[in-house]
């Protein structure tokens, strides 16, 4: 296992890595790469054990439905790599037991590339939505050929692959890449149905990240300040990939294998997020609701009673997940797909009307809010903190702290990024709809609906 | 024990009970009375045993979550009036077991009525909402001081009460009503905190019903000509209650026990119900979409998956409400306040939406589909199959009987009484909205929001 | 002109009009036409006038901008049939007009047609929903080739025609139809390009009507009772048509100029009703909640509130189409396509969700509200007067004919009726949505977001 | 007149301007003041003529309906503090012309004022918005007397005023400030009920100021780089006004009068601006949709379809306005308040549903976009021009440069001050639902629902 140290040191291995139209050397001088890196070498630090064959006990398939209750939590309290890592091993396992039958070679390679993995601690980010060019046609229909990740050339020892990657969390501060097909595969399509692991460092990788990290002052951003990890966009210039790290190559009815095992993890991740991100929201709406002394107010108390039953609505569809968690054959379990995508639909569907309410209730200073340096000023200061507070028992400092909270998650870059991402990252509203659609049992429903008509059954 | 015969046969006792401004002496010509008599005789027979001691079975309360699970739909499969009296035996063991240590007496009396009222195998309704006259002003600030219930004698043997109670379902057809107070009570309103029991037959007792029962020809309504039940507006005109009856007598400061316990298992039976008839409304679209020849369309399969999310969430509040069931005092469960509370909001806020869907699929002709009549007219009904055909596998029957279901069901008499009953039945949606803001871990909220904006805990 | 008297008699014609499975002979035994052919009787006599040439002033096109303001609210305080009349008037005006550089024969025939129709002070309803078979198919891919209108026969007099109409208001109490093509065709199907007028008492014409018209006392039916009009399903089995009333036959390419012109005529109209109709709930709220004593409650405020911004965005887009009235070649001044749209749009739309708040302040009496027979009944009325009221200012049989009132408009066969007309008498949401669509000025909207981005203009 | 270069060294007056932290001294160093004073600068030299009784003829008032509706769109071509000063001028007349009956005096100096302020040709910004402190309480009811601004000091020649005002637009690069109270003041307030004009350099006068100004490269913010307008929080240490500047003192009863007359004003500009936001949004949301070959998905369109009928309603508001402008006692026009208001409230509350709509058919790429600098890297700039093209006929530039477009407009720090503005910029949802119900006509609504409901008119 690695130290918080050795970790740090060990991203120095002369990745290709972009940020604001400049090469990044040293990372020391990106506060959008360092802030994150600290957070993942603390994680590091906490589970560090010197034994030579220790490995992190938190990357394991949970074995009950309370062990997946449990490790979400976890999990979360952790740094987002850490948990990005997890999801790609457990999209992996999954992905194994699935591929057992059709392509046991690749199931045997991926069991050991990821005890190789777990064995080397290192961590890893999914990488899955391609560039697509023209959404409307199929890849080898693009203008330029290269608009999905494709084989260009295979070896004897292994694969040349091109092509770009969007929408990839964490990259810089990750030492490999699991990167797999976004969508399923048809005949003719071989050289598309790709899936692979690669280091950050291989020869032809490139990545251009982007954040939300923060360029005023950190007391201005509670959240942001802490929280940001950098989205890149990954660009494969004919990058080598050897046989044993290639997992998919060619078998294009099983393209789909991957993306759909990592659709399992990635949506019990982000609507637990989804679920904690709705109570802090009401939260926050109650606290500037009292600072603000409208708490008792009947139309504040009702859109606080709505934030309540939108947080209340999110969890119950997390509960009911977990309540109806299945058993997969190699014995862990996964939480039900039906409610999963249900209660994350919602979150997203209503991201939107809850942060509506909160800046209703909040007010006007929430995009006026002075800084917390003007705060700080001997001449303005005192003025600031003066008006800013709402009586003896609020400061203005407490309460332009809260407007700060409030601005960061939901009216400046970090809150833009979150409208966007809650939107996008089950793949849009249209494609959850219809996921949860798949799942329902319409049979049931239609023997239902003719019993009530009065109709015979089918059949 | 008795059965569907001695039923009929019981509910001849002088009972005073009116139907469109005359009394009904012969319930045999009053359809909206008949037809569900004959369901209740009907469960009636199902557990009719001869042996002196028999009870029946259903009216038992859960001791584990499987039997609360279990015994909702169970419930649902018999008549609504054995329903309901299920419901008032529950709410008067819950209340029994919450008055024992301010009013034991009270306690004892309750025990002794329900084991009597299991023994006569009676069925019985609840009476909660009052008259009610101003709603901004208190019982005893009326212009007329009956518009809440109240004692207005006591005697040596028992009470005599005034007043009346509204939208009280199915009086005619049970045997005894459970009167409540409909609200928490003070000081100085002791006379209006009362609740007892009291027989159809007792003197000064009148109701007077309405009904959603078709007055067309049957066919033409295929949910409501079979399920209707009469809504009673229930007078109580100086009726005499002996005291073994009267369960709560001024004893203000537990006025809201009843109603509280009501609500425990009311609330469980109506969003198991709307959970369902959401199921209904999906099924039903999805046929009437196969028939119209437009599932295939990209508009019509939205709306569709938006009904299957709709129906998914609710039911992800029922199997939040069921996994998270709490254990009373006295060893029986009863469902998640919290959830149960959310998935009933949503039910009752998202019906109207789910319906306009349902319309807006399945055409015009939910409102404008002529007659089965029409069907069976040698003239015309030849015409009217060849037209309401949509191809050789869809024959015209099938898609008006489908009609005359989506029409009864949403654009009829008793899809009318359906949008009110589902706004109204827990109390409206401003007072749920409340509820679930009363039982929403508030404080967990604050401490998450406070942790995000970098503040300190409280204390 | 003809009196009223006349008007009845001169239904006397041996049409074939069936009503709940049988053909009806005396309309005075069917209420659901009687009620209605009296209020068209009204009208017949307010504009009588004994000279022979005289003619309905009301059946103008309207030649300024005032006056297409002033004649809407003119037509809508007289019945539906004379209403309808002026609607295939104008629509037959406005086709003519498009039709005379391409079909300059047809335009003669229906100047000729319209003025005789006018000498003849006739009433008529237009025919515009075909039966339509499998909706994902032509009309000639059809299992049965009638699906849509067609002629069957040329004969050197005329057409014969067979096929279907649905959803045809009033035939019953019209003297002819004006039969159109649901909507545009392509080469090949030159015989469903048809449109003509044809009187109620051809050979082999049925009409099959069905009738919102309340079945239970007139006095519990304070809108329905006055207001319905029979909704007919109309068959064509085999139905000759004189060429000199024929307007369209064969030329695909004007095939939907009729329904385009009725479109103009028939969305004015129906905009201007539903902007009073959210008046009309916006006003029952009001009252309601003052006799309910909470019209100062916050909530209900709000509720309130809503209704009145609800009612007032309908408005703006009548004003606003009012305001951008377009000239047409021939003089006459007809609505802004594009505000008229969508202001019905939202009209339909929003028309479930104003009920909604209406019923939520309303309460549950909306359902169980006792009949005004019951409060004519010496036993229970006083009771029910008793306690429906709700202060000495506020009488029981005030707020039970509110209730009533509600009930009928929103809660019953009318409401239900009112809820599927709303949506799809415009041809549903999702071809609203496009109308406005296509009339929108994406153009200039493009053009605007180019700016915004820093674009260069297109071109 | 002042020529721009006049103008950009009349802001060298002294004043005590501070941001993030520091007082500002030279604007050239902060780009959020010298941005936009680059562009009052251009309005001055448009409109610059050098003829001493020169006065610019944007700020007149409109004498007619068409120079109403002309007058916003060439003042929104300008810059916006421009645009404040129309307002600022137009609110003063309007309430001098209210005030002539109650308090002559204060006429008379208004409009020496106001024909001061046009030939010393100078820009103003209204203040209203006080600190308000708790919102439950009155104004000497706070524990803090100055939470609302008020008169300290009354001296011979003046008076003495402290307080704040918040969420200024501007205050940095106008002259003077029009000072006014937030809201109606009570008898006993009298030292509330103040109104005044101040120069920016007046002792004890400061100015806090923020910015969405971006701090990224210009070429990743082509909106905000371009519009940005400081914000300011403006404190009063004690400032002294002459009495020739001071337009209320102490008339409790004509308090609400100069808010009033600047809402008139106010909510016009607001609205056309939000009509043309809308706008721009539908074309953003079809260029986009083209961009990436998805605008003939059916779910697309259908998402496109609503963007404009929410952009055509609220123009029909505009329009409606407009048609019913209103003349006021001085001879100009204002627009209806009940249509102005009520397009405002659909703007606001409709922003946040329509910006998901773009963001939803945009795609990821809005948060993930690489910056325009990495597009001009020589390594990777060419594979991000590859990758984000879509076709050969849309380049990755272009869009690059649209989704930094939607970026900087939805979810970046500038969308998110236009949410909060939106939401909060007529007085937030629930005072504009309260203010269209005041303008409704609520007795014909009344009237309306009777008749409905059978019932005699009232009186």
């Amino acid at each position: 296992m690695m130290t918080g140290q050795q970790y740090k040191e060990s991203l120095n291995d002369g990745r290709a890595t972009y940020f604001a139209g400049r090469r990044v050397i040293d990372f020391d001088e990106v506060p959008a790469f360092s802030t994150p890196r600290g957070h993942i070498a603390d994680s590091y630090d906490l589970f560090y054990r010197p034994e030579p064959d220790a490995v992190n006990p938190m990357f394991q398939a949970p074995e009950s439905k309370d062990e997946l209750r449990d490790r979400i939590p976890q999990l979360m309290a952790l740094d987002e790599v850490t948990y990005l890592t997890y999801q790609c091993q457990m999209t992996l396992t999954t992905a194994a037991s699935r591929l057992r039958s059709v392509a046991p070679e690749m199931t045997a390679r991926i069991d050991r590339y990821v005890a190789d993995a777990r064995r080397r601690d290192i961590r890893m980010v999914e990488c899955i939505t391609d560039a697509k060019g023209h959404r409307g046609r199929r890849p080898q229909d693009q203008d330029d050929q290269d608009a999905y990740v494709r084989v260009v050339e295979r070896r004897d020892d292994g694969i040349v692959v091109r092509g770009a990657k969007l929408h990839i969390t964490g990259t810089p501060l990750a030492h490999e890449l699991l990167v797999m097909p976004t969508k399923a595969m048809k005949p003719g399509e071989e050289d598309y149905a790709v899936a692979f692991a690669v280091p950050m460092s291989a020869p032809g990788l490139m990545s251009v990240s982007t954040s939300f990290h923060p360029t005023g002052h950190p007391a201005d951003y509670p959240v942001s300040g802490r929280l940001s990890l950098p989205d890149s966009f990954v660009i494969f210039d004919d990058v080598f990939v050897p046989y044993e790290r290639v997992f998919l190559d060619g078998q294009t009815s099983s393209a789909a294998v991957f993306a759909h095992s990592l659709g399992l993890w990635e949506r019990l991740g982000g609507t637990s997020l989804m679920v904690q991100q709705a109570d802090e929201i009401a939260g926050l709406a109650q606290l500037i609701a009292e600072a603000n002394g409208v708490d008792g107010y009947g139309h504040v108390r009702e859109k606080i009673a709505e934030l309540t039953m939108h947080a209340t609505l999110l969890r119950a569809g997390l509960e009911a997940a977990l309540a109806n968690a299945e058993r997969s054959e190699d014995g862990f379990y996964f939480p039900s797909e039906l409610y999963t995508n249900a209660a994350r639909y919602l979150a997203a569907a209503g991201f939107s009307a809850a942060v509506q309410k909160l800046q209703d209730i909040a007010g006007g200073s929430v995009a006026t809010v002075p800084s917390m340096l003007d705060l700080d000023n001997p001449d303005v200061g005192p003025f600031v903190e003066k008006y800013m507070s709402t009586s003896t028992e609020v400061s203005g400092r407490y309460r332009v702290q809260l407007f700060h909270a409030i601005k960061d998650l939901t009216a400046d870059k970090y809150g833009g990024w979150w409208h966007v991402v809650n939107l996008h990252s089950g793949g849009g509203l249209y494609a959850q709809r219809l996921i949860t659609r798949k799942h329902y049992d319409m049979t049931r429903a239609k023997a239902l609906a003719r019993r009530v008509a009065g109709l015979p059954d089918e059949g």
